[in-house]
């Protein structure tokens, strides 16, 4: 506040700020006047009258409500996934931070920042929606219905899914010692004893974390300004669709692709995101590394980490979060759980070891760096496969994560593709490494319900399992590259200047030029 | 170890403490005796003989006792949200740390320390009491009785609240598909599901972050041996009793505001401490800052932040650790956990936006510290109203948290209050702002339970349920600022040179001048 | 990749992991098809055919298996609790990072990665059969027999324990206020309510910090290749053994040390790991100390910690951690758990209280990497005591902690040994003193199982646990110091040119000379 102007600018925000707060608050109350409260639909009290959740009338007719049954194990513990899977957005800020120049660290902090600022709010507004909404039509392959904009009908109390007496519902006959009442009504369906509201904010932290990933391609030159607009359209049109495609009940994951419809599998398998998260992310990281070009002086001036302790403060966070994203996925706190939790750390343990071995073998020390770069490869790695394999495969998947991502980083560096650091190598080879792996190493001794035979049984149904899971990986890869190239190229073209900062801007470092604030002061 | 006396020193304290702990367990010995081990005052084992615990006999006149039922689900849910509301407490460390000059890093993080290690023995010996204690008289409006002292009748295994059959207990009957036993004996209130003691230290978690708070309001002045004795007082004379009027059964929660009797609100909601926690700390920053005076060169030279990506990870490990505020206290996991979960994240979501937007209107540049306040921000602003409203009141509550808390700071500027990192305006204005906010926004259709009507309904109901909010919060703001104003100018009387450090003191930094101690050392 | 010599041998090593991966992947479908899936031997689908795990058949002679039911909120806990212990490794090395010197952070850091990365693998491997192997004969006082070698036979499913009906399981006719049915299988075991493998995890997690700890005494000068296969040989040859002996059914836990047989008392008392975990690493981390010898310049030149804020991260990342770890232990969501949470916390609170006195009676300043260590200390001591003794003898052994560790550092300074993080002083005398204070200490009206009986009730009883568990404790001191003196002194022997680097790398620092990184840049 150096001058009046500022003064002025400041009353004018406020005044802004105040009138849509009032704007808003009038719409809200008009709305809630009609019993909806923002959100809830229903006749009366808490009920949506949403059809895709379970609810049941006390008496026919009363239209008084209650919601199904839910299990405070299961809602315990998806509480705690969920708010591990959006710890994990900061890993990726501390993570990248440290890789990047300090000159460059607050942006990339910021960047970080302003997506888990949006997609928090633009899950609840429409996102969700898009990715999970009803599928009523046959437009609903390629995205949901609008049923759930602002998260209209989306429950806090009653549980997705169908409505029968609990003593159907597999879950509590197979899973408890107890008694399970006659009277009493569950869900059938999965994921059935959690909040439909809490699967829907687990869900969110995977939106968040997506478009988080993609800052490691675009540092050091994109302007904040376009980053912004650039999450916002990236995930409406590119993180909603290949969600609801593959879990949304879309063609992916639907039915559409099933190759062979006499044999079982039906569908790609994608545990935890290996495709949604993964491959979506990585390709698009590689689009806008190309988009937006080589940074300034690279190959000349040195471009070290400045921050190992950091990097591996975000790994840390990164490798303990995701437990809540992959034994999350299960939406219990059960066996397939518990497995998802074990292969996790294999996988990852193992990639530890080879990621720096491979680095030893290379270049004669082993790296720090790539310890950590190991971790996170073995983690993405292992993601899609999470809950349809053992052990073993784990340590296969291990070896394969450290070893393939090596050999991409390595193969991008030699193509001088500057993705900085190393998104498609590690997020988008490791997820397509794994998608590729999980047809293969899918087994049923871990998860006994047809779903997961992988082509190592020798089976054709392995072998249709195999071919599904590389095209869905492929139609993936496809899309996110494809349209992230088209995104970025059109906003480049229509934004004053084009969408990267000017060479004395990236001189100077994106914090000062961007932000006007310096990472690190000595004083 | 330098040279002989501090040999001597070293025998003395070493003696000292040899000694105390002998007697001490000489003390402890006596009393485990009288079968009391230290806190169990029962008749025979575990039972305390806690008339507001739920113990039932086995039979009548056996003289043993079990104590009630408790739910595995929450339980497991709670001991993770105390952990994670305890983890908060360094993250407000490395937020504030980071805002600070780097000679007054070790100083801010020794508060810290300090006050995690002195509260938590505290609250054991006479903070739970007086804020949690029995409410037999009608004194216990202001302080509760001393029935818990050292934890004493606060029992590991049985819960608060009336014996009933669990068939009688509504948690059980609506939440659980299996058939409840006749025979077997429930806690009929809240929190009936968890152990006594987890409620306990649930609370603690609270008891220990709202002091941690006020530091952010005393930087860079305050002598340490001061600060340690301003902790003790404030915690025991501010902070308990607040929190027993709010949620202990005191006069602000317990129906003495109850404004008109004939209509149903009769008590300020504050769902998870907008006012015992966020309006106490930041109104007595606010006290301190004022008796403390301004840091020597405010307004003169620059006090940047010294490490920006500190302070975003003491943001992220707040806003991780806030679901655990938030959600926890509802002291189970079940919808309006899931609620709570909600609308905490949507809130700072937005918060976040705005916040950041308003800095790029006021100024030119996108603050990345100003995200990471407007984090802060939103989680404050949410806390009061997270169980009774949704996620639509929540993005009101968002901007609103970075509009008005923004604004606060910069009208806190403009009066050279020097609160040196905005806890105030951000703790103190964002509780008030909540507060004020959930009396006008809470809402039936979260939590159909009669309580949580706004003034958005218009109804007398509303605007009765508003005015108990605002004089409740304006009641905390005056009591707090007020006994903190006091208590300080008292010890600055009191004190041997005063409780501020002197001006060549302070020049060097905090750091060497109290702890001899540097953040960062090159070699 | 400077030149073609580099693209060679990466070639190289991409080949090898190539091979390697392939010859996996046809070993382990070799398995497959022997309807085994790398762990699972079952005759069918996940049926593992253990006899030590719950398994129920549908008809006699079905051949068709069942799980015997597990706990969703147990299962949540020990998920969540697993996480946390090995989320405390990245704590490990910020704490030990922090207090090196710059110029070896980055080996700090790698040190704690590759721990990380290979007990992972090993437990999975052979770690977890060693350690918690079935006892089938004598010789498994000393060692689990080697079925679970890969993790075989280790239910993701199935809990532990003897197999019959929910009715006779104590855990659910006492905790749950459900009917609980005639024909639904339990475990009638502990810990019988979560599925073998996440216990065998949780146990993992311990294997993983507990080398971890070590690297505090060898910091600055041992090899990174030397540790590599030092740590794979500790592990194998102290960790799993001790553990073995004090959990696993060995000879320290399973009776062998009962010394008087008609009194109750007949094993070591070790809660969470005051011998397994911190005896163990903190007499070996001495040993290591002194076969490597002091570091260069030791009482010379000044060797301040680095960065104090890194030790603070990781002394928070650790006091989070640590509940998960103390009050994991308990294996279940219960009044056992919440007791072991609120001692831990309690203790911790009072040691840093009593070592930051300690400091500034004796050095004239309150210390914050003082209080940062006594935070240590208070886990590490309350740990062998955490689900035996209440809030006050809690505070008890915070004081303890703060003061006995306090004077072991004071007293291995003035021995000039050069356990360079002070793991000897804090690990393995706290975990010495909590060992000896558990026996003091515990107390029956905690646990009222007949179990923790220590001698201040002054019975007969309470010495001979007292007896015993400082007999388990010396036992498992002379084991872990002795041995890790002969692995060490043997490997200096045949490694070339010894394990210690050579002086002009330990002056560069271990960052540059092993791993060629540096741990800040400054652009």
């Amino acid at each position: 506040m150096k001058n009046r102007n500022h003064k002025y600018a400041l009353l004018l925000v406020v005044a802004v700020a105040a009138t849509s707060t009032g704007v808003l608050s009038h719409a809200y109350a008009q709305q809630v006047t009609d019993g909806m409260d923002g959100y809830v639909k229903g006749t009366s009290g808490v009920y949506t009258g949403n059809p895709n959740e379970c609810w049941y009338e006390e008496e026919p007719g009363s239209g008084t409500f209650f919601p199904c049954m839910i299990d405070t194990g299961d809602t315990a513990w998806m509480l705690t996934a969920t708010s591990l899977v959006l710890f994990m957005t900061p890993g990726v800020a501390f993570f990248y931070g440290g890789l990047a120049r300090s000159k460059n660290m607050v942006n990339v902090l910021g960047m970080t920042l302003i997506v888990m600022g949006l997609i928090s709010v633009q899950w609840i507004l429409w996102g969700y929606t898009l990715a999970f909404g009803p599928n009523d039509t046959d437009a609903n392959m390629y995205m949901g219905a609008l049923d759930y904009l602002g998260f209209n009908k989306v429950s806090h109390l009653a549980p997705l899914g169908e409505l029968g007496a609990c003593t159907d519902q597999d879950y509590y006959a197979l899973r408890s010692p107890y008694v399970i009442s006659e009277d009493v009504k569950c869900s059938l369906s999965w994921p059935g004893t959690i909040p439909h509201q809490l699967f829907a904010v687990f869900q969110m932290t995977f939106a968040i974390i997506t478009p988080a990933l993609i800052i490691g391609g675009l540092i050091d030159r994109i302007k904040f300004s376009a980053f912004v607009i650039f999450i916002l359209l990236w995930a409406t049109f590119v993180y909603d669709p290949v969600a609801h495609w593959v879990w949304g009940g879309g063609f992916i994951g639907g039915g559409a692709l099933d190759l062979n419809p006499d044999l079982s599998p039906s569908f790609a398998l994608d545990f935890a995101g290996g495709t949604v998260v993964h491959i979506t992310s990585g390709f698009s990281a590689l689009a806008g590394a190309l988009v937006l070009g080589r940074r300034l002086g690279y190959g000349k001036v040195p471009m070290e980490p400045h921050n190992i302790p950091f990097v591996v403060l975000g790994t840390s966070i990164l490798w303990f979060g995701w437990f809540g994203f992959n034994a999350g996925s299960e939406v219990a706190a059960d066996g397939i759980s518990v497995s998802a939790w074990v292969v996790t750390n294999t996988a990852t343990g193992m990639a530890v070891v080879t990621w720096m071995l491979m680095a030893w073998a290379h270049t004669g020390k082993p790296s720090v760096v790539g310890a950590a770069s190991g971790a996170v490869a073995g983690l993405v790695t292992i993601t899609p496969a999470a809950g349809w394999v053992g052990p073993m495969a784990a340590i296969i998947l291990g070896i394969a994560a450290g070893s393939v991502c090596y050999g991409c980083v390595a193969f991008k560096n030699s193509r001088k593709w500057d993705d900085a650091l190393d998104v498609w190598g590690v997020h988008g080879m490791g997820g397509f490494t794994g998608a590729v792996l999980t047809g293969t190493l899918a087994s049923p001794h871990i998860w006994d319900t047809g779903d997961g035979i992988g082509a190592w049984t020798g089976t054709p149904e392995g072998y249709e399992q195999q071919a599904i899971n590389v095209l869905g990986a492929l139609i993936s890869v496809g899309y996110a590259f494809g349209l992230t190239i088209v995104i970025l190229k059109v906003m480049d073209a229509v934004w004053p200047g084009g969408i990267r900062v000017t060479p004395k801007e990236e001189e100077i470092g994106l914090d000062l030029a961007q932000h006007g604030e310096r990472a690190y002061v000595n004083e």
